[in-house]
């Protein structure tokens, strides 16, 4: 139960200062005139600088000793208060002028990056991931000793807690075995149906869009479907902002993203009420966080079963066309291709973009790859890795804008949480049976009832290992992803 | 010239929680969706404690302090820390347990009066008035001796600094003495002309206001115009939010109120960039801010010549149609009336609403007149000074939000701020000449230009007085006011 005391108190101000963020930030994104973003700029680092005043004072530190002194009510207390205190560390483990520091190269390094991306000029960006480099590590070293954790550890603990790279390494090993000879099947494989286009006014796609993440449970007296430039969720827990960019000649475009979005904001919505604005209330991490998304897009949305319903809810709402038929999406959605661009990859793909980037990033902090030799080092791992090779930057080691932000130890993220989405598809089977026939009906109550009980509802309260062993009965591992694979990309006949 | 040291930076945190504040609550307005209502409440509790704390401050008192013992490098840097101490004994004068149950109080009582007003009920109303009452009373007593102001002048200052008591009663005297024959007389001069309809759908008015808020200045890369139920002005300095609700069976329902809020919109726009975070950068009060929007509504864009513009723009964008007409747009813009209600009244009637609400609320505070007989009184001083009584107390006074939230010295804003707007015109004609021509061919930028000059740019630098005086030459007076009506609504055969 929750203890309201000061404790408490001061966590839930700091949650509400972050709610406020969340909001200025969809403002930005999606309505802010340009002119205003200076404001916003001092508005956002105002409300960020009296988070991190709250979070790092002495009075909060003798706080949470006290409570941590004291025997918890019950596991929630208990993980609410370690992790009050891992945030504690983090936020005062740094000087706050290297903080700002790294803040400032950070924000300049984007700014780069952004003209770099646009030009194709590696060298605009080159000085820039130097010092972000530098400052990294410089980080990951002052909270090495802080937190007693290994220097990529750290990195990785920021995104996704409990997550280290001893479990990472042997996943992507066997990953990196498995997936290249499934890859070539699995294009071999593709639907040989002559694709038809899907052109759909933006306001129809409107209205088809809604009614699918109403169906999936979103609940629009909590949320919003907005438009965009980059499509995101964001907003807060009892106000789901989703965001997505209408292109009228193809609703596929849009759709799915729309459909992984939901998956976001249906972890938060399952968030529990009463922890909320409390760290253990809060969602686990993007490992699982992705996982939420992926589960819906990939081991629902993307299914056969799924398609065919979708193929019916299109000709209701926009006539019998050919576009609509089942075999025409599943052509649009079950292409494998070696790709260049992480974003647009297939599930099949996506694994070795991720690998890719974990190889790299753990070099340049590592001193083993300069910066100044990033370009040809992707360029050589894209080919052996993925079978094709970048003709410029701008389709290779600039097209992610992560590494500009300061953010490293985020890419493993993305696979882990499809790794663990395959994990809660097979559990979910063993509990209630295949879902086929439910999801073909649109009927997905059960299924997204279960990930509640066990993933939503649970929040932060269980240490990462402990969640996906009491969720799946199984550690995190790769063979329910792969059986996964098999079953969608190699199957020679397709229902 | 702005001093960038502690204090001035303290002040600045606040502005930009404030700036804050005003996105969120232009979310809750426009976009947010219902079920998010909670936790928005904590967001904007959350950052309104932040700030009350910030300015509350020993540490910002001994800053201040320190501040007014040395000599300040300019007027600006003079008023700036005189408003800086004026904020400061605001925030401090109260007992915070005191000032958390005066908003309880408030908040209640305003849920009560939506509740009332909805079933013209005042007995729902009447046991939360006499709280609303009895913790403003208290308050303004409590401040009072702080600030050393009467105790309903401590109320007037808190929307219009500088605003007194002794100021208004003349004023108002003179109004009332004035304004009851010219309500007769303007009556009998009513417009003949046989109306025609005016319906365009939304879409259509959206692109004709947006063209007209563009003439008359307002910068579309620093603001929007979006749709609400309550019309409103919000948003921050460097970004505009006006709103309003569209009527597709008649655009001039929408269209006045648009420009009324443009005014507002070209004030906060023309505040000097370099103090905007500080108090002496900011809006004057509620008299100035509304002199501007009515300068803009009543002395623009109701006059014969902006008609006449107005149906050129009519005729171009929707087509020739008797209701563009010029003659369609004066019978729909130039009607007197003795309306009820406030929000709907003309020109002439408006001061008689606002001085009956001067009046009760005067009576109300000094326990003259009990909240059980404020219906009666109402209607008995709506039938003496307005010549109607209301069938109901939903026409009477239920009708306004102002008393439920616990605002008591706000209404005479209104009226002294359309004095205002007339001494403004007068002055701007002997300095500029006769704008008609202006007006006719829709050229505002020499008008705006001398209120950015004269008022926008001054900010809060001058006492009320000296900006009144200086700006027009003029203290604050009815002649003005009284020669504009008498201009408008009197003579017989119009231009």
């Amino acid at each position: 139960m929750l203890r309201h005391d000061q404790l408490s108190q001061r966590f839930a101000k700091i949650f509400r200062i972050h709610e406020s963020i969340a909001i200025l930030n969809w403002d930005q994104a999606v309505v802010m005139p340009r002119g205003s973003i200076e404001s916003r700029a001092e508005q956002l680092a105002t409300l960020t600088q009296l988070a991190h005043d709250i979070l790092a004072s002495p009075e909060t530190s003798d706080l949470i000793e006290t409570a941590m002194s004291a025997a918890p009510s019950d596991d929630f207390q208990a993980a609410n208060h370690r992790l009050m205190h891992r945030a504690y560390m983090r936020a005062t483990a740094l000087d706050s002028d290297f903080a700002a520091y790294r803040a400032r190269v950070c924000a300049h390094a984007e700014v780069a990056w952004r003209e770099a991306r646009a030009e194709g000029q590696y060298d605009i960006f080159l000085p820039h991931i130097e010092r972000v480099v530098g400052v990294v590590q410089q980080s990951s070293l002052a909270l090495s000793s802080a937190l007693n954790l290994k220097p990529y550890d750290v990195l990785l603990d920021e995104y996704q807690p409990g997550l280290r790279e001893d479990a990472i390494e042997p996943l992507f090993g066997e990953l990196l075995e498995a997936l290249p000879s499934r890859l070539d099947a699995a294009i071999a494989n593709n639907p040989q149906y002559q694709g038809q286009p899907f052109p759909v006014p933006a306001a129809k796609q409107e209205v088809i869009f809604k009614s699918l993440m109403a169906r999936l449970g979103f609940d629009f007296d909590h949320g919003r479907l907005d438009e965009s430039t980059h499509p995101f969720c964001g907003g807060v827990y009892a106000d789901h902002r989703v965001t997505t960019r209408y292109d009228a000649m193809d609703i596929t475009s849009g759709l799915m993203g729309i459909l992984h979005e939901t998956g976001h904001a249906l972890y938060e919505a399952g968030l529990p009420k009463e922890w909320i604005s409390q760290p253990v209330g809060q969602s686990h991490g993007m490992l699982i966080h992705e996982s939420q998304s992926l589960f819906v897009e990939m081991q629902i949305c993307r299914s056969p079963a799924f398609l065919s319903f979708l193929s019916q809810v299109l000709i209701e709402g926009l006539g019998n066309d050919l576009a609509w038929d089942k075999a025409n999406l599943e052509h649009c959605y079950r292409q494998v291709a070696r790709s260049l661009i992480r974003v647009d990859a297939d599930e099949v793909t996506y694994p070795l973009h991720v690998i890719q980037r974990y190889r790299l990033e753990r070099a340049l902090l590592a001193n083993d790859l300069m910066p100044s030799d990033l370009p040809g080092a992707w360029s050589d791992m894209a080919n052996e890795i993925l079978g094709v090779r970048p003709d410029n930057d701008r389709e290779g080691c600039l097209q992610d804008i992560h590494w500009s932000h300061g953010i490293f130890g985020y890419f493993p993220c993305y696979t882990l949480g499809a790794l663990f989405a395959a994990q809660l598809a097979r559990q979910i089977r063993l509990d209630l049976g295949e879902f086929e026939q439910s999801l073909q009906s649109g009927d997905f109550v059960e299924i997204i009832g279960w990930l509640r009980n066990r993933v939503h509802s649970r929040a932060s309260a269980l240490e990462l290992d402990d969640l996906v062993l009491q969720s799946t009965g199984t550690v995190l591992g790769t063979a329910d992803f792969l059986a996964h694979l098999d079953n969608r990309y190699l199957r020679t006949a397709h229902a």
